[in-house]
């Protein structure tokens, strides 16, 4: 399946596995890679810039094809050294940088002087076209649907894909709320060049997450998340356990940020994540997970979706199509 | 173009312009069919039985071709003779009914032995299991984007769609967010039969709307729309003007339904509606007033929805196909 994203950034198939914390490591990103999508691992997973370093050239050693590594600049301050981060990677030889959280204005220049093309992430219209002004070479737009955070907007893939396609002249990779070939077929329909899975990707064999959390996303319906932190306007979709139902009746009671941080604190986010106990901590998770049935390899899971696609569209939607 | 649904329904393109009060009209319903999709007229926007009787026959006199009238039951107790409505349709010779609010339960029989066919318009796929178990015909699902109510669990149209059309054996028609030939083809892709639209019918020269109000409709953007009534969990999607942002920071400061009647009372729909004053009223309207830049016939409106959805499934989404 060729698209201006497949061109553009050299891969078989318009299929993006966005980075995500945790899970973005060189063995996901590698087998995404491999099976002919793009892996992205996640530059704050790794604790320093050595270890980031360490890890793209795990991930270099793992697969030629290209992969991406994401640097998600925080809206609150950290503690992170973001230029050594930027450092490691403009000399590690990858050639494509996924940006989200913050503007990528300040790393923009150094990205384009090592000919990195630059994916960012985005949740609205406005903002992705203040990064088409900035050079990057592609925007994720990350629909209402989305784990993780969607911002304060409200806007379905439905709605917010095509409108983004329409406003932007650089290809636009659509986010959120797909995890299948119908998603695939009908982000491609509104007008965007590919798609970006991060749910779908955790229930897959090389994840790095405990079964546990693989099988309880198999189990989600569409009802399935919540939506939390909307009252201090950072709102994130999650996986609907008794944690992130806990913070959402603190916060319609009218909690404050600080009620609600330390009951977050008081939960064990890292007991959920390597355990599998789902109710020990916050797990994200999109809606997509409505469509995980199954853990398969990579490899499997994209040459489904490839497949189901273009049976929809060289067989179902052709078949609708010049009849009456 | 032919799906499912225009084979059972007999009509040429899989459009429908859902019940809208006060909009669905006979003239508006026998202009979306005579282009081929399907009218459908609101039984409550006449103000008797014996007016509804004369809509209908009003309808039939400027069409051949079949339309629907909807009968929608509010959740909160009315004066209105529904049994005398649903009369005045079984006896009328229309072929095709549109039920929304309630369950259409009580009214099935009698539209079936009228030979009838039944759309039920549902927010849930628990909901719409439950009208295909009562007999009704197709299902039209509403995603969050949509106008009017959406209901409570705010999943959007992306995942709506396909998580009903996979659970569903009939026909299910996609809604909410759809004003173009983008949303039609990929409505198809995600697995539904067709698709209804209300937002952009109110946007055309047969839609007995003041040029006002469709103007405003044409100057939308994604985010354009508020979200009311949340807090009594009638959640409400309507046009963003300052009575609905000023329902919304009442809502916000804890305000209780008095308050909100009271000052909802106190501003003029009536005159918003009949003078194009947008800000007089409350005005219901869905995202996809985004995808509005005109105001078209119904003919023009349909031909060119199905020919860009035509030209997307035969050039865009084929070419894409079959090539690495």
């Amino acid at each position: 399946m060729r698209t201006r994203l497949t061109d553009l950034l050299g891969i078989e198939t318009p299929i993006i596995c966005g980075g995500m914390m945790r899970v973005g490591t060189a063995d996901l990103a590698a087998a995404v890679s491999n099976a002919g999508g793009l892996g992205i691992m996640t530059a704050l997973t790794q604790k320093t810039p050595e270890g980031l370093k360490a890890e793209i050239e795990k991930c270099q050693a793992l697969t030629d094809k290209p992969f991406g590594v994401n640097i998600t600049v925080g809206v609150v301050a950290t503690q992170v050294d973001y230029g050594a981060l930027v450092e490691v990677i403009v000399n590690s030889g990858v050639k494509i940088v996924e940006t989200a959280g913050r503007s990528p204005e300040p790393f923009m220049p150094f990205f384009k002087a090592a000919g990195i093309k630059v994916i960012h992430k985005c949740v609205t219209v406005r903002h992705s076209l203040a990064a088409e002004r900035l050079g990057v070479d592609v925007v994720s737009i990350d629909g209402f649907e989305c784990a993780g955070h969607p911002g304060e907007q409200d806007v379905g893939g439905l709605v917010l894909f095509p409108a983004a396609a329409q406003a932007l002249k650089i290809p636009v990779v659509a986010s959120g709320g797909i995890a299948d070939g119908r998603g695939l077929a009908a982000a491609l329909a509104l007008g965007c060049d590919g798609v970006n899975m991060g749910t779908r990707f955790m229930a897959t064999q090389e994840a790095p997450i405990h079964q546990g959390i693989k099988d309880k996303i198999v189990e989600m319906d569409e009802n399935q998340t919540q939506i939390i932190f909307r009252s201090y306007r950072n709102t994130a979709r999650v996986y609907k356990n008794s944690v992130a139902m806990k913070v959402a009746e603190i916060e319609a009671a009218g909690g404050g940020f600080d009620e609600v941080h330390e009951y977050v604190s008081g939960s064990n986010q890292e007991r959920a994540w390597t355990t599998g106990d789902i109710d020990a901590g916050m797990v994200t998770a999109g809606m997509s997970g409505a469509f995980v049935d199954d853990v398969p390899t990579c490899k499997e899971l994209i040459e489904r979706i490839v497949g189901d696609a273009e049976r929809i569209i060289s067989q179902r939607l052709a078949g609708m199509v010049g009849q009456s």
